[in-house]
């Protein structure tokens, strides 16, 4: 029937788990033989059971705690072409139905079925990371499949991810399909404009993740005067631009990001109400408070303090830290938004710092809004306490 | 200073939580000797610490577990109309920024600043439900302040909250200001016009805490089949069909609430493409099975199943039973909404019910979307957990 190599599941594993759809096994319940342990990490195998009933394709690291990992129940699947212009299809169906606009992140790894690889859709470009062997293996037909289902003429692949090296990949980046663009892309979000540099930038590029948090921040800043902390390319300012504010302020420790940003600012023909301030974000925090600056709207989106759980009581200190800082520079009546995205920091660690921060800075807040990552970026429900993107917006 | 009686804390007591702005002392906080004993419900006293520093003005009641409730930290604060016209005007404020028609939650308790007083607006009128002593104590000043602020020509008092009769209030509804409505109000939100029963409906006769998980439905909804299951007054049906529905279908156990979605249904035009289906909703969602009906879109808002711990474990099975009925209706690809209003379910626990339910009916699901209670609905960060509504969105 198949000629993959077996797998097999220890007697105490959670096979039922499994069968109901959780998409990974842990080292600790495989049987780990020697012939196991020699599979090249991205090789796939038939998982069985502990009483050696097959129970789907799995693609097997035996360097990681999570050894295998799910990609199809199918015992006979094969992983072709075929095969990935279906999971693809089924990814594009949602997002079209969501958005307007051929701006988002098309596969979200596991919750899209495909364990390890993310890709990004820039209008008329995808950006990939496959940060899986068993993708990276397959580049050639999951190109053509993406290009046969999105219709998209340009394919990058981008090859950062930190779970590679895991993986035994490497970092070579690499045009897939037509070519790199020679300049940053205009995205459309939220009715503004975003400059994405897919080949010099973050990450692909852009993060679509905070689009309905933007959307909520561009609600409350109509009239508004709006600051924009760890502001990447213009994220929050440049929405709350589109949505009406009276001013926009980007702070950022990167030129790179606030000249984006900038550049953004001029394609939607706002650069009069917009300015950016470089510099360390805790440093202009402090410096605009000794300036005696108020914003209506402050909105602060830092980057992961709290990455793993090593990291988690510093990194919260950071993100109360933050609050501390900002909440002084909110006039009287107006919106905090404080964002983390950090998988450790779960929400009401997150929110009982950010609380606190407010309180050490003498102010009171309502809760008014509790935001997470935007549909594009589907969870498992099994794995859903994995969440990584919380924002929380307060009136003060 | 001020002729109020006073209360102190114990020793023991979270002083600090309380300046840092926690509304509740619990009695077994307070120095309850005879003569606090006595106070009747609702009586404003003085709250001192232990060292016998005034701390605020509070609200007592001597029969509640939660004592006391913080009216104001300002020792000599005066809870006259001028004060609810402070505490008004913050709140309209919020609601005018975020949304465009005058219909939303304009009070919601604690949260801003007035415990245990909720006020709905319904353009021209609004539906005031003191559920606390003190606030039916000083229903005048308030009622005077409420149409200062607002401009609304028409104030209802609903005095059907549960809360009440641990206060010691009556259940005796009254028009405060104007007249009350001898027909229900048409209210717009997300493009739709629901109609809202303000005297003879539930609670305030419109539950506009689902509006942003309405708005969500709404955007999966475009030439979708919609199945609305304890619908109301067609929160999620007549939303999707303003959103371009093909078609949607109410379902629900009163035919009153289900009189009231028709009529929203003729008032935006929509009725060539709205049903609605009267009968226990786990008996249609069963009998629709049965006739092989199949859903795009299936959304459940059932009541609260758990609203307290001693139900939660029932509660959770009633949950898990919806998403095992309703899961089976939605086209392979399409999308299943499930909501719970209850207390006790907190968000992990509702969603591995949810999950659970999926499973079983032999699907799967990825989680698109978490939603809560919206803007109007803020919580005061110390009590967030105690935030009731949620809302998951599964692609299955």
């Amino acid at each position: 029937m198949t000629d993959l190599p077996l797998v097999r599941l220890k007697p105490k594993a959670n096979a039922r788990a499994i069968r109901h759809g959780f998409p990974w096994v842990y080292d600790n319940e495989m049987v780990t033989d020697r012939r196991t342990k020699k599979l090249a990490p991205g090789t796939l195998a038939v998982l069985e059971d502990a009483e050696r009933r097959p129970m789907g394709v799995v693609t097997v690291n035996p360097n990681s705690k999570i050894m295998c990992r799910m990609l199809d129940q199918q015992v006979d699947a094969q992983i072709d072409q075929a095969w990935f212009e279906a999971r693809l299809a089924k990814a594009l169906a949602m997002r079209e139905r969501l958005y307007d606009q051929p701006f988002y992140r098309l596969v979200h790894a596991e919750a899209d079925g495909l364990p390890g690889v993310v890709i990004d859709r820039f209008g008329d470009t995808c950006v990939v990371q496959p940060n899986a062997a068993w993708a990276d293996d397959r580049i050639e037909p999951l190109t053509e499949a993406l290009a046969y289902v999105t219709g998209v003429r340009n394919i990058l692949k981008n090859a950062s991810g930190r779970a590679r090296s895991l993986e035994g990949l490497d970092e070579e980046n690499a045009v897939l399909l037509g070519q790199a663009p020679d300049a940053p892309l205009p995205v459309l979000m939220n009715g503004a404009t975003y400059m994405a540099d897919l080949t010099g930038g973050q990450k692909t590029g852009l993060f679509f993740d905070q689009r309905p948090n933007h959307g909520f921040a561009a609600q409350l800043s109509k009239g508004a005067r709006v600051l924009d902390v760890f502001s990447h390319v213009g994220g929050f300012s440049l929405a709350a631009l589109a949505g009406g504010a009276a001013s926009a302020m980007a702070v950022d420790g990167s030129a790179a990001a606030l000249d984006l940003a900038q550049k953004g600012a001029e394609a939607a023909g706002v650069t009069d109400r917009f300015t950016t301030r470089k510099g360390d974000a805790f440093a202009v925090l402090e410096a605009l408070a000794e300036e005696g600056a108020q914003f209506d709207v402050v909105i602060c989106d830092p980057p992961a303090f709290a990455p793993n759980k090593p990291a988690l009581e510093k990194g919260l200190r950071a993100y109360e830290r933050v609050a501390r800082l900002a909440a002084p520079l909110v006039a009287e009546g107006g919106y905090l938004g404080l964002c983390s995205c950090s998988h450790a920091a779960e929400l009401s660690l997150f929110r009982n710092a950010s609380a606190r921060g407010i309180g050490r800075a003498g102010r009171r807040g309502q809760l008014i809004h509790t935001g997470f990552a935007g549909p594009d970026h589907p969870l498992m429900p099994q794995l859903a306490e994995s969440g990584y993107l919380k924002a929380l917006f307060f009136r003060l």
